[in-house]
């Protein structure tokens, strides 16, 4: 780290932690002797530093001349304790020449700036000032006449050390997960999770709010902050306009790489679904067509003279209750278990997935090949952010975590009802290698230069729809305790609320401070019996004229999803996110009656045409809310039956008066108690268009039931989730999709017409 | 560039080419004020280097104390006028203290150390020792033993610029097309292609063998040289061990990010043709739906009171020969012809791909779900490698050009006999941006710590199996003249190499000066009429015991190889690629017999056990024959007629003595020749087993008519690829699959168990 800042020659290595004084001062004498090195960068594991004396390390290298300011450096760093780096100049011949002692010296004011500057709770982080145009150009030109700060020096920035960061060119990088050690003694910021009211098919600005509120803190505020949100599905990029990246002034750039590849962790996850996919498929076909033995002797054959497990097919007969190692010593019947999973091909719940917006795939016939010799099935494709290997992305805490996730997944039910699970089929191990880039989280930033963690992008309907818990937890540690970590949960506050605070935080263990309550006019007259609106068509009059009376009406739904908010014991901060056509009585009245509903506080913002300048009365806001005592609690606890962690969310947050188990689902209630699984949390499938399941349905419905058609397990993401209706998992192309406007110059190597 | 070296804070900004030393200044001064910086690295576009007066910017920006050595710098960097960047150190307050006026006396020194070093023909690249082990280790193993330099390094070291190259975390990065522009003067180093005999299943060891070669003339013979390699397809690395990095001592590492992954540029392959697939069935869908007047409506709709056509959409109408621009001008017939793409669905060409082995979709049936309303068809999935995407990345030779071979690909044929390409979708333009960064080759290194560039790995079956022209044309300007490219061709000489030669020297206009043939004992004993090999199986007795009778026969093949490729007029050096098991006897004989045969030189090679070391012989013989007459000219010239083409290439290269058109290849070869694609060049998709037709017919054989089943046409890559019998173009997992070995250790992050 302090070589670059340095810029001498120097080389790195990693002592073991048990290293003694004698073992470093050989390792840097051969390291001196072997190459022409200015000086030496030490790591030292963190729980080492107080086992070795820095002075005699450095007489033992660099003993002719001392060298003025150096034990200021060792002692200035072994006294904090925090930052694992000390750097000990000397030359191969032991002699040090005034140039070198000079530019040592620069050295030292150097490191002692960089350890001033990079104290946690503190970063030294220049902003990005905007050229704020009216009209607002379109979210495409705006991130292009933005030029982003080189992503290594904003990772410097915020604390991150060089080898913490992977770079994906000048403006992504990926974070090693072994800074969630280094910075395991530091103390969290605050934890803020933006949500919104029931919203209308155009969407209300959560992610432009989430973007706008960050830039607020952080460059106008000059909070440390990170915004953490989802990576988005590309597929719809080319379908039907909408970005992902916020909007306006309020976005992550560059935009173009946001939407479309990031660092490939979304296609990984398709590689990934699709070799389980895969894998079933061929499993079931060469189990049709061979018997156990010769089954179990191409699964464990003769290699060099020798048969022998693999260790995922140990973990598979210990779960079978085999406890043998010896592939001989097996009798008939364990044979036939080991090899034969039987899985019921009308039982598989795994299907195959594309980042593509394909409506042929919804439902297809595979096998029709005359090599898969007649055994065809009906399958379908998803989106790929709605596979299970997403969900269990956006939750994993560790690469040990994720790989047992990963092995635990369920894909089918053998013809004897045992659940059937990617390391049954062996392919777990490869799945996690799969995703060991993907689970580190994507550094990028906001127009205004504060930090960004992009990652994880589940689906907010058939899964959480909620970030990763690993981004979150990073940046929290990143920004320290006076710092502020603000993250974004899908759909309105009945539904990525809901799971964000009974999925996500239950795994995480993090309790969040503040709920932000988006709102918006339109959708509030909506809630009170404005017309319906649709993307791509103009907006009726009632939403670009005064209306009080729709407006109020229409509060109700914002005064239900505060209470919601409450359930949960966090305060609510409601943020207006204020549209040109709104009158400032319109404003008012929000903010009136959200604060009479109990919002910790209600302010009106305008991030999206003027960026975090437009959002400081919303910063301001939070922060005095993030002091606020809070009492945080779950809905529901896990140990209750299925059904009554169904029931509890659909009459407490979306006002049902019961819910209705259907065959299907009464079936399968039974079939995961007995697999045991009904310890799992709840994760709704639920229209978000309304609080009921009935998408036109507005306001606040009440007096209905809440009919639960199915109920489908994702056991290694660790959810079970009800299947309210019929829910699309692949979108499809209009007549005119949007890529007809998308190109790129060749000249400038510009991305056009996106968005 | 240099302020990574000089190590201070510096801050970089890029001035328009038309600055002046006015600007310049005010620019400076402006950057200097804002922030707190030691100096400025100031980017000056080459052709205007000559229109500033550095001495007077200097004098504006630093002018209270005069630094020592700075005019120099300046000097020396402006007079050799191939490197933009220069230096020019000041402080905010214009004044100097003697700390940083020593610092840049080093800089100056380090500036000139680096152009010194830097010149093209010249690299100061550092080599990495091997500690070979025996008996050699597993691939994984060898790879992982190995650490590889810092990319970034690396790329320093084979003089590619900072601002050039983009880091995919710490061993891989990505090179961009501007430096085809910076080094356009630079003369070209030697271009060697290494192809093979007819393989065995288990195939010779052509891509050890290329790494084996560059690591010899790198290494051990200290010449400036770049193996060009293709991609790996990431589906059968689950399934059948095999690695593709190369092996033993001779690979590309890290081999696991080789193999995985990479930089995305197969996701974004799969994500494009994908998108097209979705496009054509949206497309019909919607058309069959919908009356021409609401297509066109939808198609070009009222958006702000006006209907305007998008630049892709005019692009239609130009190929329609409607000259008109406004869409309230065209005529009924005219929108009929421009909404209504009228595709036959029984002549959709194009297919999805996974790069996953899912032997279950190679033929469906889609549209099944209600939503499509009974729109079913037959389709299936192919392997990504064998999209005609990866074809265009392969033969591309810039964006703009990459834009049009995208634009130019047809998918299907209208109902009255049309090509309907992806122009006609729409599409081109977002595949183009999807595929952005996949132009850009990789950069990585083997083991030895030669560069390696990784791009493009189209099938070497229904297209033409060779790395990209772009990886290869930069390389060639990277070596300089004194330098070496080692590319490779898939399969044996008669396919890859045939290609190489007839479609890719074709398109990039280079033009090869050595072919490297590797030939092994196994193979030759194979073709002697030794028996049959499988994958997976034991060697029978033959291949493993000295037979000397069995190898002479064999080596008929051999010779029709060489032959094979001195038609082009090339010098052939066969690489005898040494396995354990064969004696002295045998391989002094194939040697003896290649020379017999009209080799340049034939040497015996032992690189995977003993690296670049084992392939000096090799990179001497390739040496000597780079300086040896040659006189390259095509088999077939392109304006002769379509089954002209094909019978040349049946009758010279496989030796067949005439070819048989099938009926749906006489409709095909009819077809094209109409739609005006008879010009293109032929790629042969034939069995790699045999020089016939038929796997199992070993050696030469003779006496046979080689029958078109069909003809498909890539009018995007640019060639047309005549059906030899039928293709699998998506392979299967077998029953034991290798992902049952593959894991990650979740402590240090290594994979375990690939290959």
């Amino acid at each position: 780290l302090l070589s670059k800042q340095i810029g001498i020659n120097a080389t790195h290595m990693r002592l073991p932690k048990t290293a003694t004084e004698e073992e470093v001062s050989t390792h840097f004498r051969s390291k001196l002797h072997s190459e022409t090195i200015h000086g030496l960068i030490v790591q030292l594991p963190l729980d080492s530093i107080h086992k070795i004396d820095t002075e005699k390390v450095t007489n033992a290298v660099a003993p002719e001349k001392d060298v003025d300011g150096l034990t200021s450096i060792n002692a200035g760093k072994l006294s904090r304790g925090d930052l694992g780096d000390c750097f000990i100049p000397c030359t191969p011949n032991g002699c040090m020449d005034i140039t070198l002692n000079v530019c040592v010296q620069n050295t030292v004011l150097s490191a002692k700036r960089f350890l001033e500057t990079h104290q946690p709770g503190k970063w030294n982080i220049s902003y990005t000032k905007l050229n704020l145009q009216k009209p607002v150009p379109s979210d495409i030109v705006i991130s292009r006449s933005c030029v982003p700060k080189p992503v290594d020096r904003l990772a410097k920035e915020v604390g991150l050390l060089s080898d913490e960061v992977e770079l994906y060119g000048k403006t992504k990088a990926k974070v090693q997960l072994n800074i969630v050690k280094r910075l395991q003694a530091q103390p969290d910021g605050k934890y803020v999770v933006v949500t919104g009211i029931t919203p209308t098919p155009l969407g209300e600005g959560k992610s432009t709010t989430t973007i706008g509120l960050v830039q607020a803190l952080g460059a106008h505020m000059k909070l440390n902050v990170f915004a953490c949100v989802r990576q988005p599905s590309q597929g719809p990029t080319f379908g039907i306009k909408g970005g992902a990246a916020g909007g306006g002034y309020s976005q992550v750039i560059p935009m173009e790489e946001f939407n479309l590849h990031l660092t490939g962790d979304i296609h990984a996850i398709t590689a990934a679904n699709n070799l389980v996919a895969a894998a079933i498929d061929a499993r079931m076909f060469h189990e049709s067509t061979q018997s156990d033995k010769a089954l179990y002797n191409r699964l464990v054959p003769l290699s060099g003279g020798q048969r022998k497990f693999s260790p995922i097919q140990l973990n598979r007969l210990k779960k079978l209750g085999i406890e043998k190692t010896d592939p001989s010593a097996l009798t008939e019947e364990e044979i036939t278990r080991f090899a034969r999973l039987d899985m019921d091909p009308s039982s598989v719940t795994w299907q195959r997935v594309l980042d593509t917006n394909d409506r042929f795939l919804r439902k297809i016939t595979i096998g029709q090949s005359p090599t898969e010799k007649g055994y065809t099935r009906e399958a379908q494709f998803d989106i790929t952010v709605a596979s299970e290997i997403m969900a269990v992305l956006a939750l994993t805490s560790s690469l040990e975590d994720m790989r047992q996730r990963l092995a635990k997944m369920v894909v089918a039910t053998s013809r004897n009802g045992e659940p059937i699970t990617t390391e049954d089929l062996g392919v777990s191990g490869a799945l996690t290698v799969l995703m060991k880039d993907a689970i580190k989280p994507n550094l990028m930033q906001t127009l205004e230069g504060t930090p960004v963690f992009v990652h994880a992008g589940p689906f907010a309907n058939i899964a959480h729809g909620n970030s990763s818990i690993l981004a979150d937890k990073i940046a929290l540690k990143l920004v320290g305790p006076e710092g502020f970590v603000v993250t974004e949960a899908g759909f309105g506050a009945d539904i990525g609320m809901e799971k964000f605070f009974n999925i996500k935080c239950r795994y995480s263990g993090l309790r969040p401070h503040v709920v932000v309550l988006v709102a918006t006019v339109r959708a509030l007259k909506m809630h009170g019996g404005g017309p319906t609106v649709t993307a791509g068509m103009p907006l009726p009059k009632e939403y670009v004229e005064e209306n009080l009376e729709l407006l109020e009406n229409g509060c109700s739904n914002m005064r239900k999803q505060i209470e919601n908010a409450k359930h949960f014991g966090v305060p609510v901060v409601v943020a207006v996110n204020g549209f040109k056509t709104d009158t400032e009585a319109e404003l008012d009245l929000v903010c009136r009656m959200a604060k009479a509903a109990g919002a910790f506080d209600a302010v009106r913002c305008s991030h999206w045409a003027e960026g975090g300048a437009g959002a400081v009365a919303l910063g301001q806001a939070v922060q005095r809310a993030s002091e606020a005592p809070s009492n945080f609690k779950f809905l529901y606890d896990l140990e209750l039956p299925i059904a009554d962690k169904i029931r509890i969310i659909a009459q407490k947050i979306y006002g049902a008066d019961d819910i209705e188990l259907l065959p299907e689902a009464q079936h399968k209630v039974e079939l995961y108690t007995k697999q045991g699984f009904g310890g799992l949390p709840i994760c709704m499938a639920k229209t978000h268009l309304s609080l009921s399941h009935e998408a036109d349905k507005k306001g606040v419905p009440t007096g209905f039931i809440l009919p639960i058609r199915d109920i489908r397990a994702s056991v290694g993401a660790g959810f079970l989730f009800p299947l309210v209706g019929t829910m699309p998992t692949i979108p499809g192309l209009p007549t005119r999709p949007c890529f007809y406007d998308i190109d790129l110059d060749p000249e400038t190597e510009q991305v056009n017409g996106l968005f």
